[in-house]
């Protein structure tokens, strides 16, 4: 289908730039000498996965047991869940491994390494259990240094737990936006993770996998010594949040909401869109950042963006696009903007809008476009 | 199924407070003797409708197409889709028109009111069009005393398109939060609405209806004079915003998040749940409110809202529970929220935050709960 019949709103994947993307990440972890395993929260998709696992991607990583049963279902077997597994939730984790599915499980505490343990000893199952470092503070996880380190890691291994690994998740790098702060903390969180793995190895237990990342750390990572593998998952898509941090341009965004004018207030000088914060979701990240998109970057159809404005606010089915410029006022904005007009705007958090939508219009470089289904829940 | 048995994140209906809440606004309209047609937008779900028009309610109205045709597909035939309408969405009104679907449309501007036209013309379609009136300036429509009134008007009516009435909705109303100023901006809202149709009708252009609303301002709504039905969507289960708004109690919030302690950052004073952005929302709407609640309200499993603390940061499937007090640190966090421990999290907005769950856990007095079902998508 050509983009001019697709009704609106609608979530579009431009399948060359998504390609690039993968691309590019998949190179430097070559480069780099490591395993990538992408975070497939960002698409739930399964013809994304698909690209990325072609294109060198060893496993797959997820934040939900959905997407774990999904994406087994689907046919890919080695699955880590990031998330520090709820005790309730073993019975789910159970059932995918006994189906074949090399699931590893993440914790961060003794509590739930206990419950790990009495539940893995009851079932008969060793399980592979990977233990969450914290390495920048922003989240969850032990540091590096803790003694509840070596409790947890005794906890699992002594018990006859397998203890498959330690990772971490630098998320705090969405906060910065220079090359030098990125790198900085691209080589924190691998030492921290490397120390975690070290002190471990050195009381007894093995660690096999030292696995870090997000997508701004793993881009700007020089060297990863003693780390396993990468992680990242936005860097498929891309967005503005990432743009401003300073990983892509505003041309590698590879997501953009297909949106139509559908009226005007000229004398405030808006144009309405028939896209609102249901379609663009109400991730508002570029607000802190450098430059605020508002609820996003009008581009025209052929993705060129229209500097000078923005999706300055949103209702749950109307966005307003106005200048980007504080109080500037567009005076021929029903002009530039006619009704029935089409749009692609780019979002804020490719993770938060992709989530609106039941289905993805895939886009390729003849402009035709195939539709791809993505899933909700848990 | 009991709630100790859901898996999390969930989101929950409480029946019974969703129940008075409909008794609620049904027995103001009752009072003030006007139709009530919610707005489905908030819950896009068959059950609560049907609730809904159980209780009283005439009609519904409708964000998307696909709320209009899934509605249809359940039996609903009174349906006013509320968003001024893209000439390309034409076609799918019309087939809704042809199946006996008694859709109506609102449009706010001249060009679509003439493609409106041009297509009920070559399609031998009267369609039924109302008018949006813009009464407080927060989004679309036209204001009553604008000369495009009548000239929308007089298209759609000397081209044999129905005007079936006019509507406004005063969205700013989430903006207040004392029972004056609601009162004063329900009675700008009807007196706008009002003076918009007589100003049609003294041009000889027919405007049976009049059509009003959002939660605040029907709620705050002394007199209605002139108007023939109010619209509201949220009221139905209510939430943060609207409580900080001032038209409902904590205890009359419907709609919750079960969620589970997953993690804890003791030095730090906070709990980890499995219940981030992902199952809350991106939705921040307290944030400029006069009490901010963060991502949410946490409450027991029986609903007592736990003061002092509240969802302070949220990854996409961590959310952070912590004190509600500034700069405050909580010395026993994991003896008070041990892993494993289930809450409930009232949300910021139910509109958005029912949208990232695929089903509702709808629980009945007894703590016995169904599965409802909600759609996505346009």
């Amino acid at each position: 289908m050509k983009l001019d019949h697709i009704d609106t709103p609608a979530a579009l994947i431009d399948i060359p730039r998504m390609q690039k993307n993968i691309a590019r990440m998949q190179g430097h972890m070559n480069t780099l000498g490591v395993a990538f395993r992408p975070h497939v929260k960002t698409t739930k998709c399964i013809d994304v996965v698909r690209a990325q696992i072609a294109a060198g991607a060893r496993g797959i990583t997820v934040s939900t047991l959905k997407e774990a049963e999904a994406f087994f279902a689907a046919g890919v077997s080695d699955i880590l869940y990031a998330v520090s597994i709820a005790p309730s939730k073993l019975p789910r984790a159970l059932a995918l491994r006994r189906q074949g599915c090399d699931l590893k499980l993440v914790v961060d505490n003794p509590t739930a390494a206990a419950a790990i343990a009495a539940f893995a000893d009851q079932h008969g199952e060793t399980f592979d259990v990977w233990i969450e470092v914290d390495t920048d503070g922003h989240r969850s996880g032990i540091t590096p240094e803790q003694d509840t380190l070596l409790e947890v890691g005794r906890i699992l291994h002594e018990n006859g737990v397998k203890v498959g690994g330690v990772m971490t998740h630098a998320g705090s790098s969405y906060e910065l936006h220079t090359p030098e702060a990125l790198a900085a903390l691209a080589e924190q969180e691998r030492a921290g993770c490397v120390r975690a793995a070290e002190r471990l190895r050195d009381a007894g237990i093995p660690c096999p996998a030292v696995s870090v990342g997000s997508t701004p750390t793993a881009l700007a990572a020089e060297q990863l010594d003693g780390v396993t593998e990468v992680r990242a998952g936005v860097y498929v898509f891309f967005d503005l949040v990432m743009h401003n941090v300073g990983v892509c341009a505003l041309e590698d965004i590879a997501l953009s909401v297909l949106a139509t004018v559908i009226g005007h207030q000229a004398d405030k000088g808006w144009a309405i869109l028939d896209a609102g914060w249901m379609a663009m979701s109400r991730d508002r990240g570029t607000s802190k950042q450098p430059h605020d998109f508002g609820y996003g970057q009008p581009c025209l159809l052929n993705g060129t963006p229209l500097g000078g404005f923005m999706v300055s606010g949103a209702n749950q089915e109307h966005g307003i696009l106005s200048s980007s410029e504080e109080g500037a006022h567009v005076d021929d904005i029903a002009q530039r903007f006619p009704i029935g007009m089409k749009l692609r705007i780019l979002p804020n958090h490719a993770c938060a809008t992709g989530a609106q939508f039941p289905e993805y219009h895939a886009v390729s470089a003849d402009g035709n476009s195939v539709e791809w289904r993505r899933f909700q829940g848990w």
